[in-house]
């Protein structure tokens, strides 16, 4: 059979990719690294990172300043042997089936990246370097403040005397760092240079399509604070019958739920500041979005409708198990992976939300109101969910979810309506029947 | 009601941005213009195109290199009161709804760009230039060739004269000609610099979504000749009787025409080398391409699959105009928005191509395999079919079409594979039956 297209519609298959990072500390490298990471493994797309900083503090767990000046011999050699600790794991990832390796490093100098891309040139995998340059010096402490006082290296100690050695760290690398392709000698690589936050952004000898993407995605991220908030509509006349899909109106308490949204948005954003609400395009999400204050922009995207169930749209689960019982079974058997008769697999809703999640990196402040499993779909991005995970997560009605990334992760608070409704989860391997998630399988804290 | 998403999910209508282009004479502007122009219409963004040349040769119809001249002060004057008169009329033109307008000339300095950013600002009009840098000699003769001296202003000369003409128009250009942000004193425009078609792209201060979906899409335009190839798939079982959407196999004469497809290929490509060939993931386009050589790449996209007909999927239109009377009649007066319950418009369909149609852009030969309504939707992106018409092309069963980009358009030819087939055309407000087109409707060459 020809290989069916993965999250970017790619044949990644025969493409194996080595992303570099280069640059100073505290420019947002891991943070860069990180986000790579988890976009990619998202969209099915085996990719790992291989932080030179971990290898290099089983050597060195606390080096001082001073262990980062270019002519320390010591120093020099045990960062030497990190960086290739960390290649040697990352070429035995790749024959493992790898797609897109992290070099998480500060790869500061013209020799150390001529090294990286022979070596991997030798092993047939394409190099991307991606730099992060920054001279804004108050951005660079507000960088250390926010995650280098508080790193392994820095366990035990004082904040402000951490900053300021990590301050001397920095100008220890900035005696021999070199940009990418400062002097001109370096066009000839694939690179990405972001340049303050991405005000401007040089693209090199971009080669095919799925590095393309990497580049589109990460010249898309921003660091200004914002926070997302999920929703899924209120209780509609289908979920009270068991049914699922369809494009039923709200029930009595849906739309209760729908009244009280604005109150809970407003307790959860804490001001009066307007927020940008998507919807899909089915009724209820609309209905559900109807009573929020009339200055917030909305906006319905088709991309957020339901995962579509095919021939099983309108039914409950007791029918599908009737009259589809293999197909029931297999959903169970591999859900992110089943696709209804007709209609559509978790796969398949994580492809077209891809256009979703880009905005919604490019945007501050959203407030989402859609389905479950789109829910869930764009829970397992902000979350890491593995594939496994993330279609049994459970998603109840009446219950606004506040997202908020950090540097290395995401926050999650709940708030609840308290308005009753019925459950629409149903556990792995049950019956065909809605039924409440036990406590332990809530992966949400309450607020 | 919220306002829906357009082509590319995003709310333009508080947004209008005049695209500048800017660089010395045959570097494809006027290409890239065309292009951008085309893409943002096909995402229903109203875009039009302002060429100063245009206006100059009202005025100058046919100047000699020396008009050129930077102080040469006739040429100086009409050059200068040919671009007032374009930006004029694109200022009228965004007044009367227009979302991007492209003002395609060399704005080849720091001053007339100034004037351009500073007309535009006062209007609330954001500005995005965007370069193509280029200096490759053999590249500028080959444009020189290809476009230049078949252009209006040379018309009845002779060729080599007129290529020489115009590169000693270029010198005058040069004379005075600044790449953007040459001298530092840019750095506060959002700007995009293409160097050498693409081997280098440089990204600055891009603002919003609709400015980087632009760029984004520039940014993958290559020019090395290719070829795309359409066809539908095979007749199917469904076909046969009449019946839309469904996931049928294939019909006897489907599978005939299946066999055929290689044959009709080769003689289209003229050769052995080998394509890549995406299909849609229903039956139907997979079982048309079993056949072809097995060293072809096949690869199946779920975007490709048919319009979703929703609740009449697997009906004859008979049948449709019967059950949901209103909603045949509705489709009819306007099918491009017409959304099927709980299905597709091609509206929707053409959203989900976007991606298809990025990747056909950054791709070289590509043979595709898929069905009517969305091989429609790619044609019109092709050969810029208004919406109205779009929805109406007949694409006949068991017809290869071959589409050939070329500078400023894209040549077809079709190949019949003389397997007989049902029709699946129907004419605007006839009968609820499928008919033969007339020949004048024949949108297609016979090859
Ligand atoms: N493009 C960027 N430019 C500058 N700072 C950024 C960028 N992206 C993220 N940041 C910020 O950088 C901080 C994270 O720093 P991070 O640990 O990723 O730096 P690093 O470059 O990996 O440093 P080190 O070399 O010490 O590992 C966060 O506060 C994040 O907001
Ligand atoms: N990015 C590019 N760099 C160089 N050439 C290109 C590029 N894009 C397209 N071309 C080629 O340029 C030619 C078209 O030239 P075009 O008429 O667009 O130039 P122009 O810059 O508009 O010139 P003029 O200033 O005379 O109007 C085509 O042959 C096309 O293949
Ligand atoms: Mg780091
Ligand atoms: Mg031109």
């Amino acid at each position: 059979m020809a290989p069916r297209t993965n999250g970017i519609g790619v044949q990644v298959e025969n493409t194996r990719i080595c992303v570099v990072m280069v640059g100073l500390p505290a420019r947002g490298k891991s943070y860069i690294a990180q986000k790579a990471q988890r976009y990619l493994a998202w969209l099915s797309i085996p990719a790992a990172t291989f932080n030179v900083g971990n290898y290099r503090r089983t050597d060195a767990p606390q080096p001082p300043a001073d262990f980062f000046e270019p002519n320390n011999p010591e120093g020099e050699r045990k960062r030497r042997a990190a960086a290739e600790a960390a290649v040697a794991d990352m070429l035995r990832w790749f024959k493992k089936g790898g797609v897109v390796g992290i070099l998480d490093a500060t790869n500061s100098t013209k020799e150390r990246r001529k090294w990286v891309l022979d070596l991997m040139t030798q092993n047939n995998i394409e190099v991307i370097f991606v730099e992060s340059k920054c001279d804004d010096e108050n951005m660079i402490m507000a960088n250390i403040r926010d995650v280098k006082t508080t790193s392994p290296d820095y366990q035990g100690q004082d904040p402000e005397t951490a900053a300021l050695d990590f301050r001397n760290r920095i100008r220890n690398y900035e005696k021999v760092y070199k940009s990418l392709n400062q002097d001109g000698d370096e066009e000839d690589l694939t690179f990405l240079k972001i340049m303050n936050v991405g005000k401007q952004v040089i693209i090199n000898r971009i080669r095919d399509y799925l590095q393309s993407r990497i580049v589109y995605y990460l010249m898309n991220l921003h660091i200004r604070p914002r926070t997302v908030w999920l929703s899924r509509h209120g209780e509609s006349m289908l979920n009270l019958e068991g049914r699922i899909g369809g494009d039923a109106e709200l029930s009595h308490r849906g739309e209760e739920y729908a009244r009280k949204l604005p109150e809970l948005v407003r307790e959860s954003v804490g001001s009066d500041r307007p927020l940008t609400v998507w919807t899909s395009t089915l009724k209820r999400t609309i209905a559900t979005a109807r009573h929020l204050p009339k200055h917030y922009n909305q906006l319905q995207w088709k991309a957020l409708d339901e995962l579509d169930a095919g021939v099983c749209d309108g039914m409950t689960y007791q029918e599908i198990a009737d009259m589809y019982p293999d197909d029931f079974q297999a959903r169970d058997e591999d859900k992110y992976n089943y696709r209804y008769r007709g209609g559509e697999s978790y796969r398949d809703v994580v492809i077209r939300l891809e256009p979703i999640i880009m905005e919604l990196e490019r945007s501050e402040d959203i407030l989402i109101i859609s389905h479950q499993a789109v829910i869930r779909c764009i829970y397992a991005y902000f979350m890491q969910k593995p594939q496994e995970e993330s279609p049994w997560v459970p998603v109840p009605l009446h219950t606004l979810i506040k997202l908020t990334p950090r540097a290395y992760g995401t926050d999650v608070q709940t708030y609840k309506a308290n308005i009753q409704a019925v459950s629409t989860w149903r556990g792995k391997g049950s019956t065909a029947k809605h039924e409440d998630p036990s406590p332990e399988k809530s992966l949400f804290q309450t607020h």
